[in-house]
């Protein structure tokens, strides 16, 4: 068996449903120990957290990744018990085999390597672990992040583990992400009677219109590395399930992914001016999940692109799509942050699953990159 | 004390939260004896109806109402106990004694009165009373009125005890309702993640501005008997609770109370062209409540508002608005139905209560009708 199979199968095989970490970490220390690692555990409430590192100098080269994956699902809906790492036609099946215990164990192995082939590299390697990347994310990497900066310790380059790739490994890679405001809107209306609607206000005959303005709005036009800003209703909730009365109030959650081209204050603003020309009664709660990020050139860029370019002969697609991540707490502390990792086609789903062959290339590629960077 | 409010606190201290009948018609079975009612019990599943007749001859004059009750809501929120009828400051309190066990007492005390004084009466008197007139309605008037087309027996005049009146008895007798439509409608999208919008279709967003065109509608002017149509969205639901998930679905309910200047297929006709309009992908499931009815002159009309005079020197209005009601089953029989009782302020809520006073005049009127149309 191939090593990077071997030491996937051994994380996939600990059944770490967020927030669990199941002795995952404990595995990936004894793996680093070998290769000279110091290890810092750092239990913030319900979370395992790991910084590990070797070496003390600059610049510092950082692979951040999650032991925690999402639930299963109806277990006997799976092909393959989804805590039991199962080779079949070439895939290697189980929760977190893609997202991302996969990515970690080709760090591992490019990291075992790596030392090994190279023992006086320059600068530092480290670990940034966190065991609440599916959950809220509150005592994970944002946390590990904040007891680094108070100790002024500086993360140059960040490799994210998370799976980025669409059809094929490396083709393609996050060098930031959408900024992502949430709102909660509440529409006030007066409750009553259907068949005496001249007492009652209904909340969502209020709404209706703004909220097909809101959708139908065009917000930005994105730039050379972001999207357009895009807004989606989440839910919508109105009435008390009687068919006979008008509900008192409309509750509706939006979110905003949204790039450099505007502020969260500029949505913010925006969305009200429309509330307000609508006449609606209202009360709104904002959450702002994060400022957009972008690491669009420099070194790790670069490196990154070649060490893709030798290992698969693919020019890679830098992409800022899809989802938050745990780079977004990352990269303010001024550190350059990619997201490399396998296909995301088959993650948070029945029978996840993740080509062994491209665990293969990551680790190729991962191993390129830290010759690139600290040979 | 008086007779009326004798009869409405036995009525009101039986616990007959529907369909629960609770002895009610037994006790009423037990006073029209005295005046030479003969009882026919319709028991339905779970529900118990009841038609008394006193006499074989046409005309055939009834009283239609129902003995049970909305629940009473939390018992310690009144100030009474609901299934204690307490006087208080002129008032009668207690779950169901404006609606309508208060206007069951008036009909039973002025029957009782108009066969002393008048033994040898025109025609026929009738009971039609159910305990599933709160509920869902399937095993109560409707039914009995199905046993009595099938064997021919036709009502002449209808009085149905609903709290009719607003803030004096008898200053408002409904002669007709509106029609009532139900739609239920789901508008289908893709579910998808907030991030990958191009990959979702937003059913909320498809949805907006159709149900803003819906909501500003004007489906017809009225007429002298009706007030416009009204539309009213009774319930909205999308979304998995996820802030992150675009919805999958979008489901609506929403009702229509209409008046006679338009028919339940036209209706269905202008909903559905408004939702193809808007490039809607959706499911619709319509139930048809009840067509509107109208008993807009004739005998009963007449001596409901000359009884109303005669007795409290008002003048009453007629109205068609607000509720569905059980003279929707009765009234397509080819009866003259209208609906009189006492003042609906508190009806269905926390501290339901009627006026004594008002119970008395309330008497009076039933009286003074029986004797304009039987004696």
């Amino acid at each position: 068996m191939s090593l990077v199979i071997d030491v996937a199968k051994n994380l996939i095989n600990r059944r770490s449903v967020t927030p669990e970490d199941a002795g995952c970490q404990e595995y990936m220390k004894a793996w680093l120990d070998e290769s000279g690692f110091s290890h810092e555990d750092m239990v913030f409430e319900d979370t395992t957290n790991l910084w590990s590192r070797r070496g003390t100098d600059g610049p510092l080269f950082c692979f951040a990744g999650h032991t925690d994956v999402v639930p299963s699902g109806p277990e006997d809906a799976w092909q393959t018990p989804p805590f039991v790492a199962t080779e079949k036609d070439g895939y290697l099946h189980g929760r977190g085999a893609a997202d991302m215990k996969g990515s970690l164990a080709a760090m591992m192995v490019a990291t075992r390597r790596f030392v090994a082939d190279y023992p006086n590299h320059k600068g530092s390697i480290a670990y940034l672990i966190t065991s609440d990347e599916e959950g809220p994310f509150i005592n994970g990497t944002t946390r590990v992040i904040d007891t680094l900066e108070a100790r002024n310790e500086k993360i140059t380059w960040c490799i994210v583990g998370e799976p980025s790739s669409t059809t094929e490994v490396g083709d393609v890679v996050k060098n930031g992400r959408r900024g992502s405001l949430t709102g909660d809107l509440t529409v006030k209306g007066i409750q009553g009677h259907v068949a005496y609607p001249h007492l009652a206000r209904n909340p969502v005959h209020d709404a209706a219109p703004a909220l097909a303005e809101l959708s139908q709005s065009h917000w930005d036009n994105g730039n050379d590395f972001f999207p357009p800003t895009s807004f989606q209703i989440s839910n919508i909730n109105a009435g008390t399930g009687a068919g006979n009365v008008i509900p008192g109030s409309c509750k509706v959650c939006f979110n905003f992914r949204f790039s450099t081209e505007v502020t969260d204050q500029q949505l913010i603003e925006r969305v009200t001016t429309i509330l307000d020309k609508h006449n609606l009664d209202y009360d709104i709660d904002w959450t702002f999940n994060g400022q957009p990020f972008l690491t669009d050139s420099g070194a790790l860029v670069e490196a990154t692109q070649a060490a893709i370019s030798s290992v698969t002969g693919r020019e890679t697609e830098l992409s800022t799509a899809g989802g938050t991540s745990d780079g977004r707490f990352i990269a303010p502390t001024g550190a350059q942050v990619v997201e490399l990792g396998p296909v995301n086609a088959t993650i948070h789903k029945i029978d996840e699953c993740v080509s062994m062959k491209d665990l293969e290339t990551l680790t190729e590629i991962y191993y390129a990159m830290m010759v690139r960077l600290l040979a």
